[in-house]
């Protein structure tokens, strides 16, 4: 078993109060795979420009990343250009120039469908999540983020995904804009109450996150210590580091998904330390295993 | 056994993006009283001047704390005025009227001596802090807040306070002007390195807060479901309810701060819920008591 993410690659300028950073790599699918492989040989289905070296797939590759289904198109890398007046907030969005996105049909490789089960259908156009959850007939289970800008235009679309999904990852804003609530327990219930949807994941950045069951609340921390450099694929890292852990888990369970969290918040602890994926695609196994077994302690108050 | 509170009393004029309150009652220890009165019988320390309704003392007492070292001089009560931009955010003064606080010296009633060791010395001038810690001979456990006004113009002062105290409570900010690093690690480590201080607690407001020994790290969560109207007075009650619980507890450790934690956490949820004390002032025990248990639920992911 292995597992597929559906998402975006791309080329990202960035401005924080640490510093500016042009063109560096980044985009969902990537930092869910580069915190992925650490446990599992994550499958990309994405699509990149004529722009896009060779030797990132190498990369990739080298760290038991299968980039079958990245597919190179003709035309520029979907690109993105953010600034975070602080590192605490959401960035302002500079620009977003599709590119090979616009005509992209994710389709996933033979190769891919055999084994794979686990699916995470990363923040891009609902129409395409739903493309790929149609195009797969036995999945294990299906992890799906998605962010303002589909809530507001494609929410018919956006809803048949979340009817077949099984973890959904946003924010408390997100949360908010899908419910219509203001009530952060009414937002949850709404969840539940209208979509087959067993975990909900609502990421409060430097909090932590929520995991939320129909009957259960639980609160993981983030790492407190870690030198805040660049939000970006915080939530990608966090996720891939999730699910890469819950394929190795014997079942997926609330107490599976709460350590898997933490799993999740260290590697993203890491991802956050650098611009880009300077530091996840540098970080070696056992520096990863101390700051987990670290917020492993942290985490145990009770 | 009791506890002992020596802070401000004060009329607060506070403004967040949820309304506007004019000469409301507030101030630390009023706020720390009203916490610690559902599992203790705190003694307030403190002073008013001849505008404070004697009513108010009336409805205290009710409560079950102890008012004989709350003072009336003559003049006018303490006054502070607030305006939160945004709920999560520290306020900005917008003006401090010092009053009867200008001559205040704090005395221990004799009645308060003789059976009480459990001191916490609210947010207040370091000078009347170590007043009260060199007048009492005989103390259990003692917890410190301060602020940055303190930490800049009086550090003498405060250090040597900090040489006498178990526990100090601050937030992010206060710690790196009291360490002056950048790093909240290293920060963490000035305060054991200089001080034999046991116990440090770091509010991170919504995002919780942090329990650090010389050898270990808790973070312990808010209730993420309160309906934030109001922060003022949010740290002095999560401390009321705090030491209240260690009053209780077989042994003050880190298990008991913990869990003593959470329980104040739970009581500093219901304060932000109104303005100023109206919330916690009309609190019912059943109401807390199940707050407490759901966030304890919330706590335990391991």
């Amino acid at each position: 078993m292995s597992i597929i993410v559906v998402g975006s690659t791309a080329f990202d300028d960035i401005e924080t109060p640490k510093g500016k950073r042009k063109r560096i790599i980044g985009g969902s699918c990537i930092y869910f795979s580069l915190a992925a492989c650490f446990k599992s040989k994550p499958k990309i289905v994405s699509v990149v420009g004529k722009d896009f070296s060779k030797k990132i797939f190498d990369k990739l590759n080298k760290k038991n990343i299968d980039t079958e289904g990245l597919v190179v198109a003709n035309g520029k890398t979907f690109s993105w250009g953010g600034k975070y007046k602080s590192i605490s907030e959401d960035p302002e969005t500079k620009f977003t120039n599709l590119n090979v996105f616009e005509n992209f049909k994710p389709s996933i490789p033979d190769s891919y469908v055999r084994n794979n089960k686990i699916i995470f259908l990363a923040n891009i156009d609902p129409d395409l999540q739903n493309n790929v959850l149609d195009s797969m007939k036995k999945k294990k289970f299906i992890g799906l983020d998605t962010m303002n800008f589909w809530i507001l235009s494609k929410r018919k679309s956006l809803d048949r995904a979340l009817n077949k999904i099984d973890l959904l990852t946003i924010n408390e804003l997100e949360l908010s804009l899908i419910s219509n609530k203001k009530s952060f327990k009414k937002s949850i219930q709404y969840i539940f109450n209208n979509y087959p949807i067993k975990y909900l994941i609502v990421k409060k950045g430097s909090a932590g996150s929520i995991l939320a069951t129909k009957k259960s609340f639980k609160w993981i921390p983030c790492f407190p210590f870690a030198n805040m450099t660049d939000p970006t694929g915080a939530g990608d890292s966090f996720a891939g580091g999730l699910f890469s852990f819950l394929e190795k888990s014997k079942k997926i369970d609330e107490n599976s998904i709460c350590l898997g969290m933490i799993y999740g918040s260290a590697i993203a602890s890491f991802t956050i330390e650098s611009f880009g994926i300077n530091k996840i695609m540098n970080l070696k196994s056992n520096e990863l295993n101390l700051r987990f077994n670290e917020l492993k302690k942290i985490s145990k108050i009770l």
